[in-house]
């Protein structure tokens, strides 16, 4: 039993005394234990030494608080696993030498996939015990379009121009090529599952830079095979950043526990699109992590204020930034777990 | 009197035989004969000769036929007139060596832009005088927000998240910024419409980055500044890329002729946000100009059904990419050109 459920409650939107909070890439940059492993561990050895990312993943847990801890990994696990080499250099970003280009290229990868994570599996079940059920783990994977994204462009990209253009040219490869990341991802996941993540997360990092009807192509099918296969075994967030417009077409679904969101939304139309059919997390700018702890805790409060403190899970609406202070992380978390006390509703 | 004036009727919102027609970035890489000259005059060259920019901005009417010319230049003009060093490196994007980070920063630049912007107002009256009012000529700048985003963060960016600190962290400071890069965009802009420009559009390219409170603080005030301020000379297209939340309070300014959209938004929901109040233009996915020219008349067809033919200018949702085909762009022009013979409505 889990001393601190308030994140699963939430997502079962059953009441919670408070919303529970984390934060996108809590275990990260931000945070000098981080550094401290980094500079002595490549980053895909701190990925596959479960040891290592057990370590990182509890960091943000016993450091700033978080109601859940999220495995450290990256959603480039997939394509690696499934034949690609992937290249991660820590400034840079991510590149992929051998884009994906042909129907031969797609033939080639490889959809069983777990062997080759079990690397994943093992940190997962070791940092579940050395959680010793003070938070829900949450284990995670990249959303088959913001994986297209990656394979085709061969690395990181402000339109993902040529993976876009890969679709809309060579839409039946694409989606040949979409199914089967969908089919090494649900093993993946459920993998994760088993080794003991209690929720698991889709990150569709880029599915944004697709308009409304090409989200309905070439993104919301898998999103949604990903929840109906996962949702038997585990509570499902999704996470299609950017893509506002399907929040009411994704929250009819009942696979999907979760759908998180970025800042561009008004949590009030959030709310209209989505009803109370799931449960919303996020949406706090990142970029205000970098104001006075006191100005956090008021946006944060009034973030809240907002929501509502039911049906909601406090997070960022990106990835924490890596110039942020610790105690500014620390303000972030503290105002959420503080709302009851200082506000009346 | 212009022998095609489309583009201003569709403004007015005056009934129209088919929909008007140009492209963001159509003086540009993906045309042979700019690539030419791009080969013999650095950037700002090209942007300072009046007889340069005079035929850069012709050609895509001459190959092309665009409805419209849209002068070249660029909207770093603003921040560099203002007393910011600006390099442009062809490949690499423009480079602010003296980002603005205090109070002294943004005491120091000039407002009184125009007189060493007089090449923009001489290449306009050349272009007008070479046009012979076959189209009408288009004048434009940068919004206010986004050339902070430029000034602060000294460079191109996937989230501008110094930009954005800087706004969060230094408001006033901001106001302060915004309102001098305002007013010299209103100076500058009254100069384009006096030297011959028949609309003008302010790109506000990054201000989908901001969420919809952030939109009101740091955006809206100041395009509707500029708005209010060019109305009474020339109609008004603003593009306040990705920030569809604010469609509804932007439409309901009447100094507003037309929103430029992005493809991230159903063509009937911007509809909805905005009646009838002002023109739409836009919004097809560049990234579409690769799929063969059957299929993007296909696309431009569906996409006219979607907006209707009156109040509506046809466009891409962003600027057009370098390695779309001649005639790919063609495809595209007279996909709306030949609306009225394919289509029964």
């Amino acid at each position: 039993m889990l001393k601190n459920d308030l994140l699963l409650k939430a997502l079962r939107q059953e009441e919670v005394s408070r919303p529970p909070v984390w934060m996108m890439r809590q275990a990260g940059r931000y945070l000098p234990e981080y550094i401290a492993l980094r500079k002595q561990y490549d980053f895909f050895t701190r990925v596959q030494t479960p040891e290592l990312a057990c370590a990182i993943t509890l960091q943000p847990v016993d450091i700033v608080g978080v109601d859940a801890a999220i495995i450290f990994s990256d959603i480039l696990v997939i394509p690696q696993a499934m034949g690609l080499e992937v290249l991660m250099e820590e400034s840079k970003g991510p590149v992929l030498p051998n884009t994906i280009k042909s129907a031969s290229d797609v033939d080639k990868l490889t959809v069983s996939v777990n062997d080759q994570l079990q690397y994943a599996f093992d940190a997962i079940s070791l940092t579940k015990k050395e959680l010793n059920d003070r938070v829900p783990l949450i284990g995670f994977a990249g959303a088959p379009f913001t994986l297209l994204c990656y394979m085709v462009e061969g690395k990181g990209s402000k339109a993902f121009e040529k993976a876009r253009a890969f679709c809309f040219t060579q839409p039946a490869l694409a989606s040949k090529l979409l199914q089967k990341i969908t089919n090494a991802t649900i093993q993946y996941l459920k993998g994760q599952a088993k080794a003991g993540a209690d929720v698991v997360q889709v990150f569709d990092s880029w599915s944004g830079l697709l308009g409304p009807d090409d989200f309905n192509l070439f993104a919301a099918p898998y999103l949604l095979q990903i929840a109906e296969a996962l949702a038997p075994h585990v509570p499902v967030i999704l996470f299609p950043k950017g893509s506002n417009y399907a929040l009411r077409e994704l929250s009819n679904h009942a696979c999907v526990s979760g759908i998180s969101l970025d800042w561009t939304i008004r949590p009030a139309d959030a709310r209209k699109e989505t009803q109370n059919r799931v449960t919303l997390q996020g949406n706090f700018d990142p970029s205000k992590l970098l104001m006075s702890p006191n100005e956090i805790a008021r946006e944060v409060h009034s973030m809240i204020d907002a929501f509502g403190t039911q049906g909601y899970i406090a997070n960022l609406g990106h990835g924490i930034s890596p110039n942020v202070p610790v105690e500014n992380a620390n303000a972030f978390v503290q105002a959420v777990k503080e709302y009851t006390h200082v506000a009346v509703h």
